[in-house]
């Protein structure tokens, strides 16, 4: 069925049977009309060609100078680590950051959309949920104002920035299998895209240096408590006789924390000096990495540059919109470093 | 000298040499007037009666269902924890968190104000930043809206929720006292109030559990940075000779996260257990705590409590304003819990 097409804001609000202030404060703030108004008009649009973006934005070409910021959780210190020095580059730059995390919960996410666009910011920073997204809160998103993604791509085709999870697994492999037995990779739950790319690097690295890849994929049910699926994960291992390898390497540093955790309480001694039992590494250069007990050996992100990034794509994009001109968005892909510590 | 008193608006804005619209503007959100003709304002202000929160509240009535969440960072766990508990609880209520961090900068928190009273949010829980704090930032917060301090009290009479760490530094020290040698205070730089209070609880405990308080004080200069402190100083203390004591008590967890590398890396084995040569203690029960190796005892904060009170004033206050009621401060101080695990 072909959609209809809407030639002004009035042939739409008629077609919606609402009037054109309350179709404007719609796009304006969708939070601030009753919800049977806003399912109509939601309804109406889906039917139709109209592009609610394009008025959505001379709407709203009066904004602030805030710009939002949101994670999918502030519990894991990696995003907590890029906010702050997302915030901090903002600031410098003449811009108010407001910070909203979606709890890892897609319901929520979606109402963190609207508060953005009731506090009528400039443009968003997002690390998007994943797999748990839904689409139409991104798509209300970056309908109304630019977006900039960073960690995980989203399902849209928007600016990015991210590590290098190619490279970065790539190299910590050939570290591992450089100063000793080669790595079983423990991994987590695939919630988001960059999870993959980090299992896939895994393998397609350890066939290169000659290895058959081990995967150990996580047994309990999909979370972001990652110390703890670390922790049982390991348990499960003991239990049924006792661990895959003598070099394990996490998908992320707090899974590395459990797991380090599991094989200490097990009497394991861990480390990669004369005597030890078993060697772990991790991913990622969590704050605490460096105290844990041993030091964690692990890849560091270049959480700096993927926040100064990140700012300077929003910020073109803001500039852009302004000016009312279209760019393709770009795509910035960093590097990681390898961070040789006492545990691997 | 007797400050001027003024009967209305416009007489005001007359004495300050400004248009009324500009006036209304200026407490409506101080960020949308001019610097030039802000300190006009200010200044003015100072020399004067004139109640602006008054103004400020009717101008303000029609406020969003957002509420400002203000802490000094968002790099430590706890504020991280409660953070999250607090904005669930405002979700499931109706009204939508807005977080912010002043990164432990005195003058990011000033800003940090400002960019939340340009966001009319409806009312504000903060964490003050302590010693740091401008006056001026927290004072022009709490003429405007609403405002519930938690975990270290402000320099006003605002309601506020907290850890009792009279109780809870007592419970850890009696523990510690029972189970072994009495313990040695590591303590952490006095940047809030709360942190007095912890030492004084240890010196006051140990006094009434018949031994003498032994007080290390932090030697690096005051930072948020507490794992680093806590293991720099663990070395300082190693290069004089060794540790004060076999039971290190540290005034939170990250420090002692800090002092647990600290005295992993000289090759001691921290533990209660037979055999062990140090007990180490922390006080909040980070989310980590429980995945060191050895797992760390500590205190546990009542965060789901100091977050539903928290919420719970705010909410009332925000009634309070909006029917014009005025009530006294409340103050609401939790017990927290003792967490036995392997450290000590």
């Amino acid at each position: 069925m072909a959609k209809k097409t809407y030639r002004s804001m009035d042939d739409f609000a008629a077609a919606c049977g609402v009037s054109r202030p309350t179709l404007s404060k719609y796009f304006d703030d969708p939070t601030q009309i009753k919800e049977v108004t806003r399912k109509r008009i939601e309804a109406a649009l889906k039917k139709s060609n109209f592009e609610p973006n394009l008025f959505a934005r001379h709407l709203n070409r009066k904004r602030t100078k805030n710009i939002g910021i949101l994670v999918p959780t502030m519990s894991d210190p990696f995003y907590v680590q890029v906010v702050s020095l997302i915030e901090l580059e903002l600031r410098a730059k003449g811009f108010w950051p407001v910070q909203i995390s979606s709890h890892t919960r897609p319901e929520l996410e979606e109402e963190a959309v609207r508060t953005l666009l009731s506090l009528k910011v400039a443009g968003a920073i997002v690390a998007p949920l994943g797999a748990g997204s839904r689409r139409s809160a991104l798509a209300r998103l970056t309908d109304a104002i630019p977006v900039v993604c960073f960690d995980s791509p989203s399902a849209f085709d928007l600016p990015f920035v991210g590590n290098d999870n190619a490279q970065s697994v790539a190299a910590i492999v050939q570290y591992l299998c450089r100063s000793g037995e080669p790595p079983v990779f423990l991994d987590v739950p695939h919630m988001m895209a960059n999870t993959n790319e980090r299992t896939e690097s895994y393998r397609a690295t350890m066939r290169r240096e000659g290895h058959e890849p081990l995967v150990i994929e996580c047994e309990s049910s999909p979370s972001w408590e990652f110390e703890r699926l670390g922790y049982e994960q390991m348990q499960r291992m003991f239990a049924r006789g006792g661990l895959p390898g003598k070099t394990l390497l996490c998908a992320n540093d707090r899974f590395a924390f459990g797991a380090m955790a599991a094989a200490f309480a097990s009497g394991l001694k861990i480390g990669r000096a004369e005597g030890c039992d078993i060697r772990i590494a991790g991913h990622d250069d969590h704050p605490l990495s460096r105290y844990t007990c041993p030091s964690l050996t692990t890849m560091a992100q270049n959480a700096p540059e993927i926040a100064a990034k990140a700012v300077e794509l929003l910020l073109k994009s803001v500039e852009d919109e302004e000016a009312d001109r279209k760019v393709a968005p770009s795509r910035v892909i960093l590097e990681a470093t390898l961070v040789m510590r006492e545990s691997a």
